[in-house]
């Protein structure tokens, strides 16, 4: 065996109130990557996606992964990537985490399991720097662990895998670019402590919510008063989606990651289903292009789906 | 039967990273009242307690809860209640909220249960607002409830039972007043956001950790780093019961409600026996007197005793 392809599936950071901390990763959509060991020392990178990506492995977000894998191990040879992304760059359902962390998964299958899941979020997080500039879990932690994940400290690094509840999520993605940047600018740097002590009891309540899979605890406990009221404004259509969704029966949502996708929670897949099309009505109706997802919470992460 | 004995436990509210939200019942100590129906109305007031309370029931925690019992239901005649307080005022674990929570229970149990929990939380924050000038649930929801409560609303109320660990409690209560205007006063009005997430990142481990019944999870999670930096400064010794509870085994512990008791969680019932040794040592050379409890977290809140 020297090849191994994995699936890396898309994720929601910034899960409702659980700001900066609680995502969870997707069934749809997902990235599938091919990883061979070569005799050939470096990083060969094949695109194979519907869109171009970096092919300089220093600048690409799987290359500098494999090559962080490459120095941790100080291995011979190196390794081909075939990247077959379906995951749009800048959707905000976390492309670059599906990339990082599925070149961080594949090489470790490759090389035997030697890693552990703290040490693939670091792994991982160096291929999040191309992206975002920073070290971030906020994907890369619900990619790797799959389900909901808490991210309790990232110094160190300390996630809580929270047990995914029997939801539906429906993702529309409108296109329109949201700057990280301009996401950022928008909060303020300090928070009403009135708002903040209700942030921490829908934080609270929301992982509450997950334990006894109560959907409605869970849909009240989204409510996210310190990034979306600035950020909504950065999205056009939001209010008008969010209000279509609860008119359909979702539960509760808001913005993934820093958008532009948005999404919905609903107890069935039938509820998800017109939760979608209604979403997708209000970007028809603006004129904006868009995709939009149904699909349910992931809850394995990068998964190695075959090996020859 | 026209009497009822209820004991109301004491309890611990500002539960570490759960500021305003977060509270746990103790099994120790505990308050009991004996509620008997009289055909005079009104109220009528008897203290069996080792110290002084308000004989108008006007100015009394619990005449106050059984004059708006009278109130909302509209029954003739009155009650006459027998306080057996042991709970000590001012102590920072829910002496009035032990006394408004009683009152209520009793009074419900005498009128055939006709309330719901959260009817008699919001008859229970009538008396709250005696001691405190406000209605607040930090105390009456775990002492209604039992076991640990999250505060997830107040308006309207949303109580979220969360699963108590099998922890061991220590507290300990030196004998000096913190003023609850002041611990108000030491709090900043706004939060760093960094702070804030940092915050709700712990709340949620917590929550997840009680769920788990994972001692070392709750542990790690209980840093308060909203309210403990400034109000600890109101309590001489904290820093050295911290220290000395630490170097026990101790799990983690804070400032119960806004002080001046001390309480941490500790694995087994020895270890929470050395670390309240160790808590009273740090009040006996600081030549401040004290009390010490070793307790349990009560599953149950306020219990019907007895009745005849």
């Amino acid at each position: 065996m020297n090849t191994v392809i994995v699936h890396a599936p898309g994720s929601v950071s910034n899960l409702g109130s659980g700001f900066d901390v609680l995502g969870f990763a997707l069934n749809e959509p997902f990235d599938e990557f091919a990883l061979r060991r070569t005799e050939q020392s470096g990083i060969t990178l094949i695109n194979e996606s519907p869109f171009e990506l970096p092919a300089d492995p220093e600048q690409n977000v799987s290359g500098r992964v494999l090559l962080a894998v490459l120095q941790k191990t100080g291995i011979d040879g190196g390794f081909e990537l075939t990247q077959r992304k379906r995951i749009l760059p800048g959707s905000g359902i976390g492309s670059s985490a599906a990339s990082a962390a599925g070149a961080a998964v594949a090489a470790n299958a490759l090389l035997g399991n030697i890693f552990s899941k703290v040490e693939l979020l670091g792994l991982a997080m160096e291929g999040e720097v191309i992206a975002s500039g920073a070290r971030h879990a906020d994907n890369v932690a619900p990619c790797i662990w799959g389900g909901v994940t808490l991210i309790r400290s990232l110094d160190p690094p300390d996630i809580i895998p929270i047990p995914p509840a029997d939801l539906f999520v429906s993702v529309v993605h409108p296109q329109f670019e949201v700057k990280t940047a301009d996401a950022r600018a928008v909060l303020k740097r300090d928070v009403p402590l009135k708002s903040a002590v209700q942030q921490w009891g829908n934080v609270g309540a929301l992982i509450a919510g997950f334990y006894r899979n109560d959907p409605e605890l869970i849909g009240r406990s989204m409510a996210d008063v310190v990034a979306e009221p600035y950020r909504k404004a950065l999205i056009p259509g939001f209010e008008e989606v969010t209000k279509a969704a609860a008119a359909e029966g979702a539960l509760g949502g808001g913005i993934s990651g820093s958008g532009p996708s948005l999404f919905q929670f609903s107890k069935t897949r039938e509820v998800a289903e017109r939760v979608a099309a209604a979403m997708a009505h209000v970007y028809r109706d603006l004129g904006i292009d868009y995709f939009t997802y149904v699909t349910t919470i992931n809850p394995e992460g990068v998964r190695v789906a075959g090996q020859y």
